[in-house]
């Protein structure tokens, strides 16, 4: 089970009761966090979320409403008392970004690795793939896709086929290869066929790319910026690098995916749900976001 | 009037609805804030505050719960149309601090000027004094005093006596010296005797200092930090370089100030007000803060 939170979907500016942008995931006890605008960590407590156990953190872009948390959230981190390191995705320039707001947060009890514009899938948690798509806004900014893998069925009569013996079952179940008597034994041996895992996708902020419908192709959840609800603020969309909820439906639909979250709202759009037409005309199964707004992903079988 | 507005009462953390330290003193429709925790600018939007015409931001000292939140407020302001210069007051460091933080705020439609560690009395906004004390905390920090003049009286048997012709009746009353014909006519010549002004001080983060009570001097409000409620905590206050609920009413005590308000409040003190007792038990008018506890203040006749 993959759980998805938005804490915040505010773009721009905070709005009472609108959290700045950030999304977090939990996966097995351990989660990414996808950007850090301000307030993040108050809307972490909101939920009741802990902070030991953030492993990744990805930022898609350098302004402030997506990252301002950042070094507040990295303090309270370490008051948490974890000494493992964190990992920050994020596009080229991040390095530089963390390090200046860090001026506030200099001595943390663990080291810090940062990825810049990795553009290759990256394994850094087990079982999950993260992939990056550079996107098209007014500063360096990446898209994210997050691929849980699922691990393959245990096979009793493929192991028994495969002449397996059963104390070696529990070490090649869990994926690692044994050598006894000159003999290799590999996981494949005793697990069955590959299965589905959960793919999550998140593209904010951008206008719509040609290579969006790709990379988020068949996500379970595509999370996407819909700064604009009303088809009237098209040009301003243009103008700021950002998307209509129309705009957002379309890249869902060319896309495949089972469902479509909308969050990153305009300050100057108060009831997003006005709007919920505009992307339902276009891909049904629309969600409009807001803040702590809770989904869980089952494996499919 | 001055309107006094505890944005945030927490210390450290965030805590379920407690944000990070900020206080904003409104008067005649300009605002001064102090500190800058995560989350300030959602604090401001909750209050229904607008950003334009914050004059001026004083930060007690570079720690990530009292100044965090400064980039996000400086592009919101920003944004909000001000192109007036903002002065932002701070202890030693203050500057390379604003600087590392801006990087998610390079540009900016108004000037910043940066005022380290003053030790002398300020006069910024019209008549505002702003007086700064370096206190004991383990980063360099300043407490404040604001003190908010009040305009004598127009006196229209004095400007009579006086022969001072009534043409420049309103320009003397605004304080500005008229000289016409050879002859000087002084604000003083139409004016009453100095009236009482308001007097605001915050202090925190520190240990108690014999120079406090003096600075706080017959406040009208005294705003102080109260880290630990309980007595039982005072190892921590000392180790922490913070203080009890205790030690900030016996400094109320002998400020001679006329109210205390107690904010700052560690997240492991979940209801300060369980320890009021510890305060009054001293001090009687001590009040325990909360966000956004609002306060005015009215001159005394």
């Amino acid at each position: 089970m993959v759980d998805i939170s938005l804490l915040g979907c505010g773009g721009g500016m905070p709005m009472p009761n609108r959290f700045l942008s950030s999304t977090i995931i939990n996966y097995k006890g351990r989660k990414i966090l996808i950007d850090c605008g301000e307030g993040t960590q108050v809307a972490m407590r909101f939920i009741g979320s802990g902070f030991k156990s953030i492993d990744v953190i990805c930022i898609t872009h350098g302004h402030g409403d997506h990252v301002v948390g950042l070094p507040g959230l990295l303090a309270t981190i370490g008051n948490s008392g974890r000494v493992d390191p964190i990992t920050i995705i994020g596009p080229k320039g991040i390095e530089d970004i963390v390090k200046g707001l860090r001026v506030i947060a200099p001595y943390l009890p663990y080291d810090i690795n940062i990825i810049e514009n990795p553009n290759i899938p990256l394994n850094i948690i087990e079982d999950l793939v993260v992939s990056t798509l550079e996107l098209d806004h007014s500063s360096p900014c990446i898209g994210y896709s997050f691929y849980f893998k699922r691990k393959p069925k245990f096979d009793v009569d493929k192991a028994n086929t495969n002449n397996v013996p059963r104390i070696f079952w529990s070490t090649l179940q869990k994926g690692e290869r044994v050598i006894e008597k000159g003999i290799t034994y590999e996981p494949s041996m005793v697990l069955g066929s590959e299965r589905q895992g959960i793919k999550i996708s998140l593209i904010t902020d951008t206008r719509p790319l040609d290579t969006i419908p790709d990379f988020i192709k068949e996500s379970d959840l595509f999370i996407c910026e819909g700064t604009y609800g009303d088809e009237e603020d098209l040009d301003k969309a243009v103008k700021n690098k950002h998307m209509t909820f129309s705009e957002a439906a379309q890249l869902a639909l060319k896309g495949n995916v089972d469902e479509l979250l909308l969050t990153h709202f305009s300050p100057a759009m108060s009831e997003p749900e006005l709007f919920k037409q505009n992307a339902t005309n276009i891909f049904e199964k629309t969600i409009i976001g807001h803040d702590m707004f809770v989904k869980s992903l089952a494996f499919r079988d």
